[in-house]
């Protein structure tokens, strides 16, 4: 598998996918910028008169509810459809999803009317989303009930999507193959935006790859790897920030080849 | 007041407040990240759809017009009349007001309608609010006419609210009692966004002590002393900036009881 | 000139311009910083109840389609009309203009509704607008047909204002008048927002003189060696773009005097 790894993050860089965004405006700097590290080309665009045309230049459509508007929803439908025509993979990152109903709700109908390739969120979301319970307190997770790597399974299989629960050890699933990633560090979890960072990401290896399985344990050990170069020496969690943006963009291939920690569970 | 300023510091550690913000688009990252720093959760969010239901699980509500739209009114009372059925605090950052009617007379509004907890802007800001003359341009003070302490006093005691004027004094009164903190440092003017990371913080120590002239006044002495901190050997504002938010997240409560400059007026 | 340089960036530092920004929320916080670091006053207001209000004390007008709205461009038209009757310049920034219709149309209406005094945008972009052809995918420019010093001539004297294509070497006319700025680095164009912030200098730069042509020089140079300093012992794209900051805030009008690589066309 490491030699996949390799690979997809080598396409990656030579092939430079425009990741087309409808997302929160708290972290979308962050996104944007995370996003040219890896590899990517970043477009946030979402007004309704352009969202089609936009994301049919795109390698992959990132549909980021954390800062959800009713305007937003449609946006991302009339964006999302038109992937779906033309077979760019929608990724998904329901953040906040069980905090409030509106999340919630919404998020299961975008999964419902769309085609999802990757639904990525914390243990208490995607606990939430799949119904064996979850809490989330504004955007954080406060876990999921039972075992995260059955739970991404069944709801894989149910919602015949990717799914991802990102936390100490990413668990990720189809429904058929399950991975586990172990890169990370904890600094990743002080600061703002990590969880729509990888989404980004996610984003940019899906552009890749059609299994979806594989590229996002890529993404995900990527930004792992990142994270873990980024504290070393860190002298608190906005200088890491800053260190975890500039290691992103020195990841090579052969570092995730050689750094990544995934096994199929 | 010193062992005061220590337990409400670690209590907010301890307590880790969510703090709800429906505030503008140019520095919420800024407001998300120093939250966290301080101690806090942050959430953002506005839809009139789930500010209701957000705000029910939070210790605080920020309420922040940087970036005044509409929508953004409707559903800051749609919150705030919820966080005051709740006993949860507002707090209000009347950013740019006197600079236009619009967000003069919006602030007056929200003044009325809802019970604030604290209002805390610059001078210009509070002199225009509360009648006694005051000059804004763009988002910046030019100052305000007469005695910063007596302003806030008597406003405060009109409006029973704690109001803080932020300077380099930052002056606190809710009518009755007077605080004055000297903490900070002038490159804290350097940076956009310290006046609204400012009330975020205000926001998170609002959420651990009824008391919101000392809460404010920890709020205000904690972000200085960090100012202070990150001042040392920086390089330029924005390395400044990095380090700020570093510095905050170092700080301790037992810092905060040593180096806080606050006094009664 | 390089006098000329000198005289207009001390200017601008004595007199401090309120730069008005009705802008994108993907890069609105590098715009807002970069303007205090070069010597401005930023605001950004996009409230149609109070943009010509808040115009009426600004310097200039930046006009930034990054991720345009149609209730933007309405308050676009509203801000840039007040703008125009007083005689306040105004900046347009196409961001990704030629990517989807809604940009190319949008920006096309906005010139000709208004009178723009610069018009700054990459070479596909430009060439788009100028009708000359060009690409654009997300918000990067493909190039566009034909020699950049000849399109920015011609197209500058069609719609009777200031021209700039930005890039390696910037090309800035008014149809008269023609300008090549040689500073930068590449790393400016590895992370989000440069292409933005340089049209908030650009907008600083305008408040200052009428010369458009000298002022856009002026400030694309000004950068453009901001960014060749940053780029000394960057570790990455990031720490990278944290200097940027702090050399825009450190230079000196003898520095652009002495530093500036420009030239008439």
């Amino acid at each position: 598998m490491q030699e996949d790894l390799e690979r997809l993050f080598s396409d990656l860089k030579k092939r430079r996918p425009l990741v087309h965004h409808i997302t929160n405006f708290v972290t979308v700097n962050d996104c944007a910028n995370i996003t040219l590290c890896v590899g990517g080309a970043p477009v946030m665009a979402e007004a309704k008169e352009e969202v089609a045309e936009m994301v049919s230049l795109a390698g992959a459509l990132v549909l980021n509810i954390g800062t959800l508007r009713s305007e937003q929803v449609d946006s991302m439908l009339i964006a999302g459809r038109r992937a779906n025509e033309l077979g760019i993979p929608i990724i998904m990152d329901p953040v906040g999803a069980g905090a409030t109903k509106y999340r919630t709700q919404t998020t299961l109908r975008l999964i419902q009317e769309l085609k999802i390739a990757v639904l990525k969120g914390n243990a208490g979301e995607i606990g939430v989303l799949a119904g064996s319970g979850g809490t989330v307190r504004g955007v954080d997770s406060c876990g999921c009930k039972g075992d995260p790597a059955e739970i991404v399974c069944e709801f894989a299989k149910r919602i015949e999507a990717t799914v991802v629960i990102s936390g100490p050890t990413d668990t990720i699933s189809d429904g058929r193959r399950s991975l586990l990633v172990d890169n990370g560090h904890e600094l990743m979890g002080r600061i703002s935006g990590t969880g729509c960072m990888a989404s980004s990401i996610v984003g940019a290896f899906a552009a890749i790859s059609k299994d979806h399985v594989l590229s996002s344990g890529a993404a995900m050990a990527a930004f792992g790897i990142a994270g873990e170069n980024a504290a070393k020496n860190a002298k608190g969690p906005y200088s890491f920030k800053v260190r975890l943006f500039d290691e992103m963009a020195r990841l090579t291939p052969k570092d995730l080849k050689e750094r990544a920690r995934i096994r199929f569970a």
